[in-house]
C-alpha cells in the first residue's frame, strides 16, 4: 500500500472510516455486538474509534503478531461463544452482502454454516468454491487457474459460522506456515460432512490491496450517496453545484467554482474562485481548494491545500499542500497504461489516467510536475519546478539543482512603449 | 512550409478545405467546368475532395514532376479546348477577384484575354505589370527594385485566356528551365499583338508561402464569415458568446467560457470551463479547449486537446495534445519581432507576437514552455517540463534530462499548525 | 532599499506619491508653507509634484550631501525664520498626527516647542523619551535595551519648533560625526530649560526603512479610503466588486473577474477574465491584470502587465511584466518567516508570507518562478522557466541554461484513438 500508511480499514469515506461503514452495514443487517481483532499499531485507534459507535456491544482482541485469519480466530478463541460473521474489514461490499448472509443464518441457524460466493464474469486470481447441487461447499481452489474453475463463484471472507468450538478444533489441527490454514480447515470440515452453505453474491467487492483500489471504494461510497447540502454551507451566487453532491458543515464555495457531482467535500473546506471539481471527487475536512484548480476524479485527505493546481486520478493522503502551479500528470504521452512497481514487478494498474499517489504529511513546491503513477511517500517535501521522474521514499526532499539558470549581464531593455498601443487593443 | 505537412491547398477553413473555397467562389462567378491538375501525392486527395462538391464537371490531370505553371498547363494539354481560368488555389483572394475575371471575360471574350493586377500602395518583391493607356498588358516585370515599378500592378495568377491553343504554341517555344516559362509566353504573345486586359484589384489577396501567412488566410475568412450557433450546439447559461462567432454541430461551451468573436468552431468541439478565446481564434472538429485554456488568434485543427494552456498567435495542426500548464510564449523579452530561419535565412516574420507552429500529431507534456516561433515538427514529442528553445524536426522527441533535481533527507517537518489559521481568515 | 531605486516619498499610493499625502495632511492640519529639502537626485522631482500642489507657498532647499535631519535644517537655516513643523516625509502617520501637534502648538505657542511620542506596548529600538510629571521633555534616550525604557514613548519626527534660531544655535554647537546631532541640540536645549511639550501618539506610524514596510503603508492608506467607482470605468455584468475597492478612470474589469476589496486600481488599468484580487491590492495606472491572473497583497506600479500569473504578497515597481505562468512562491515549504539580507544580515521580515521584491523595467519569463522574499534589481529579465533562487543585482538577466532537455528519435506514435471515447465522455 506505499505510500498509504495508515491502516486501509481506516482511510475516511464521506467522513467516516472504512470501519465504521462496516460496522453501521452490519447493524443495519442486525449484527450488534462486534469483536474487533486489532494488532499493537491499530487496537487503540479501532478501540477509540469504536467508542464513538452508539449502539454497539464491542470486544477487543489483540493478535500479537498478525499471520492471517485462522490466526486472528485463534487470538479471539474466547470470545467465540456463539455463531459469528467474520469479515475482513479492508473488502468492501454493499450493504445486500450483509444482508443476504443475516437472512441465510436466519433461516438455516443453527444447523449450517454460510458463505458469500461472489460470482465473477472472467477469471479472477483468488479461490474458487466447488459446490454440489444444493449448493454446499465441498472444496475451495486456490488459483486454479484460467479454464479449470469448478464454479464462477469466488470465496469472499463473509463466513457465517455456526460453531466456533468446532471451527477453531479444525483450525487447531491444520499444520501449515502458509496463509491458508482457515480455508483448509473449512475444507476439512465440509469433507467430515459439515454443511457449509454458499450464496452467490453479485453485488458490489472491492477489495483494497493495492493504493489505487482506493479508486472503486471511493466511487462506491459516492455512487450510494445522497446529496446533501449542509444548511451551514455557504455557496457564492455565481457558483455552481450540478449533481449530486454533498457539501458538509461550513463549506464554503466561492464566486464562479463548479462543482459536477458525484462529489463530497468534508467539514469546513473551501473550493475557491473558478475551481472545477469533477469526475468523482471526494475532499476530506478543512481541506483548500484554492482560486483556478481542477481537481479529477481524486480521492483527498483532510487538512490539504491546493492552489491552481491541476490534480487529476489522484490519491492523496491528510496533510498535504500543493504550490500554486504544481500539476499531477495523469496520461503517459503513448497513452499507454500506467503501471506501477510493486517489489520489482510492474504492475498493470489497469488506468490510463492515473495520477499521483501521496502520502500524509507532504508539500509539493510551485509548479512542481509529478508524473503519472508516482509515489511519494508520506513527509517529503518536492521542492519548486521539480519534475518529479522517480518515487519518493518517506521523508525525502527533492530539490532542484542549483545550476539551472546563469546569471550574465543584461544589455539595455527597449522601452516597452508598445504597451499603451496593447493595451488600447485589449 | 515546415513544420505544414499538407498541401496548402488543402488546409480547412471554416470546416472546408481552401481548394473547396476556391470552387465554390468560382462556382458563384459562373465557372462550373473545373480542371485540377495535381501531382503524386495529392491527386487522390483532389479526387476525393472534388467528388463532395455539388454541381461541377471535373476533369483531373497528373503533373508528373511538378516545375511550375507552364509544366502544369502543358500537362493538362488535352483538357485545355475552350477559354479558361487559370489559378494557384495557395493564392487566396476575396470572391470579388472571381467575379471580376469573371465579367471581363464576358464583356470581351473571345477576342481578348484578361488578368487582375493587384493595386500596391508600397514595393513588393514580385512582378509588375508594364500597361498601356487602354490597360493592355505590354511586358511583365520580375522584381523590377523599389522606384523601378513601371505601374502599381502586381501580377497574381487570376488569368482568362481566351485561346488555349495559342497560349500553349507560346510556352512550347520558350526555352528555359527557370519558374518564369509561362510570364515570358506571355510577354512573347502581347509583344506578338495579342491583347491581354489588365483590370486593376484591389481586395484582399494573401499567398500562402510561409506558414505564418495562414493567419492572414484564416483572418480572412473569420472577417466575411457570418456569426451562426448551430441548433445542436450546447452553451452554458453562464458562457459568454460575443461577436461574430460560428459554433458548428454539437459544440459544447462549459461554464463560464467566454469566446469573444471572430471566432470559428468545428464540429463537436467543447470549449471547457473557464476557457477564454479571443483575437480571431479557428478551432477545428473533435477539439478540446479544456479548463482554463486561454487561445488567443491561433489556427488550431482538428482532434487537438487543451488543457489549462496558454496558445497565442499559434498554428497547430491536427491530432496535437497539449498537457496541463503547457504554455507557447508568443511575444520576446526584448519585444523585437520574430525572425523565423528559413533555409538559413532569417526571415521577420513582420509579427511581434508569435507562438508556435506545430505540425500533426504532436503531443506536449505538462508545463512544457515553447518560444516565440518556434518550429515542431509533425510527430514530435515535447516532454514534460521542457522548455524547448530550439526547432525539432519530425519524429523527435525532447525530454528533460534526469539530473535536474537531487534527493535528499528532509528534516522532520514542523507541523502544519498554521492551516486551522489560515483556513479561518479566507 | 535595494531594490526599490525611487525615493521612498515618491512612492505611490492611491494614486498620488507619498510626499503629496504628507503635503495634504498637513494642509488639513492648517499648514500651508512648505520648505522641502531635497537631495541633487530628488530636488527636481519635488520641484515638479510641488507646483501641481493647489494652495500651498513652497522653498525649496538644496542640501548638498545628505546626512541626516541637522544637516538639512542647516541648510535651510536662511528659509526658517517663524515656528515650524519638521517631519521626515518616509514616516507615514495618520491625518491625526498632524492634527494633534498643530492643535498643541496653537494652545501653546510661541512659548513652548512640541513633540509627539508614540506610545508603544513593547520595546522598539528607537528613541525613547523621558519626561517630567508635566509631559516636558527631560532626555532622548537611543535603544535603551528592554526593561530600561525610561516611557512607552518613542521619538518619533514630528516636532514643532518655536525657536528656530535658538534651535540652529544648538545644533551648531554640537560636535559630532554621529547622526544624533539632531536629538542632542534638543537634549542640551531641555537641559538649558527650554520647553519641548511630549504629545502621547497612539494612532498609525510606519517608518519605511526596509521594502517590505511599504505593505503597511499600502494597508494604511487602503483602510483609510473610501470605495469609490469611476463613472468612466467598465465593469463587465459578470464581475464580481466585493468590499472596499476603488476603481479609478477608465478601468476595464472583464467578465468573471473578482476584486475582493480593500483593493485600489489605477487609472486605465485592465482586470482580465477570470482574475481575481484579494487581500489588499495596490495597483497603479496602465497595468493589466490579465486572464486567470490571482493577486494576493500586493503593492503593484504602474504599467505593469500580469498573464496568468499568481502574484502573492509582493512588491512590483513601476514597468514590469510577467509572462503567462510565472508565479512568486510566497510561503516557504517549512513555513518559516521569510528572512532577506541587508549587508549580509538576515533580516526576519516578520511575515510567513511574503513574495517577490522587484525593482522597475523588469521582464519575467513564462513559467518562471520565484522563491519567497527574493528580490530582483531593476530592469533586470528573467528567463522563461527559470526557477530563480537567489536575488538579481540591477541589469542583470538570469536565462535558462541549454543542456536541460536532448532530442533523441520519437518511435511512432500509436493512433490516438482513444481521443474519440474522451471527447464523449466530457
Amino acid at each position: 500500500m506505499f505510500p498509504i500508511d495508515r491502516d486501509k480499514f481506516l482511510l475516511s469515506f464521506l467522513g467516516k472510516p472504512l470501519l465504521q461503514h462496516q460496522v453501521e452495514m452490519a447493524q443495519k443487517a442486525g449484527f450488534n455486538h462486534f469483536i474487533f481483532v486489532g494488532n499493537h499499531n491499530n487496537l487503540d485507534d479501532i478501540k477509540t474509534l469504536s467508542k464513538s459507535l452508539p449502539g454497539i456491544e464491542a470486544e477487543f482482541v489483540l493478535q500479537q503478531d498478525p499471520k492471517g485469519i485462522a490466526d486472528a480466530l485463534v487470538s479471539a478463541r474466547s470470545t467465540l461463544l456463539e455463531p459469528f460473521l467474520v469479515i475482513n474489514p479492508n473488502d468492501v461490499f454493499s450493504d445486500s452482502a450483509y444482508q443476504e448472509i443475516a437472512c441465510a443464518g436466519n433461516q438455516s441457524l443453527p444447523a449450517v454454516s454460510c458463505m458469500l460466493g461472489y460470482k465473477v464474469d472472467e477469471y479472477f486470481p483468488g479461490g474458487y468454491l466447488e459446490i454440489d447441487s444444493e449448493a454446499n461447499l465441498k472444496h475451495i481452489v486456490e488459483k486454479p487457474g484460467q479454464g479449470n474453475e469448478p464454479s464462477d463463484l469466488v470465496n469472499i471472507l463473509v463466513h457465517l459460522n455456526n460453531n466456533p468450538r468446532k471451527l477453531l478444533e479444525y483450525i487447531d489441527i491444520i499444520e501449515s506456515n502458509s496463509d491458508d490454514i482457515y480455508e483448509r480447515a473449512l475444507d476439512r470440515m465440509v469433507k467430515d460432512g459439515h454443511k457449509i452453505k454458499v450464496i452467490p453474491y453479485t453485488d458490489f467487492w472491492a477489495p483494497i490491496k493495492y493504493p489505487w483500489h482506493i479508486f472503486r471504494v471511493m466511487e462506491h461510497f459516492l455512487d450510494k450517496s445522497e446529496a446533501q447540502i449542509s444548511d451551514s454551507a455557504h455557496i457564492s451566487d455565481s457558483a455552481i453545484i450540478e449533481g449530486k453532491v454533498i457539501l458538509s458543515d461550513n463549506v464554503r464555495v466561492m464566486e464562479n467554482a463548479v462543482i459536477r457531482g458525484p462529489a463530497y467535500i468534508g467539514p469546513n473546506s473551501v473550493i475557491g474562485n473558478n475551481a472545477l471539481l469533477r469526475g468523482y471527487c471526494h475532499i476530506g475536512a478543512n481541506s483548500v481548494v484554492g482560486y483556478s484548480t481542477e481537481i479529477k476524479h481524486c480521492y483527498i485527505g483532510d487538512n490539504c491545500w491546493f492552489h491552481s493546481n491541476y490534480a487529476g486520478d489522484s490519491i492523496i493522503e491528510d496533510d498535504c499542500s500543493f504550490g500554486s502551479g504544481a500539476i499531477t500528470a495523469n496520461y503517459r504521452l503513448d497513452e499507454a497504461n500506467i503501471h506501477i512497481d510493486i517489489n520489482n514487478n510492474k504492475i498493470d494498474t489497469g488506468y490510463d489516467k492515473l495520477g499521483a499517489i501521496i502520502g500524509s504529511g507532504c508539500r509539493i513546491g510551485i509548479n512542481a510536475n509529478l508524473m503519472p503513477g508516482i509515489r511519494v511517500g508520506s513527509n517529503c517535501l518536492v521542492g519548486p519546478h521539480v519534475c518529479l521522474t522517480r518515487d519518493l521514499m518517506p521523508n525525502k526532499k527533492a530539490m532542484p539543482v542549483s545550476y539551472q539558470y546563469e546569471v550574465t549581464d543584461n544589455f539595455p531593455n527597449p522601452k516597452q512603449n508598445k504597451r499603451q498601443e496593447l493595451l488600447n487593443n485589449l
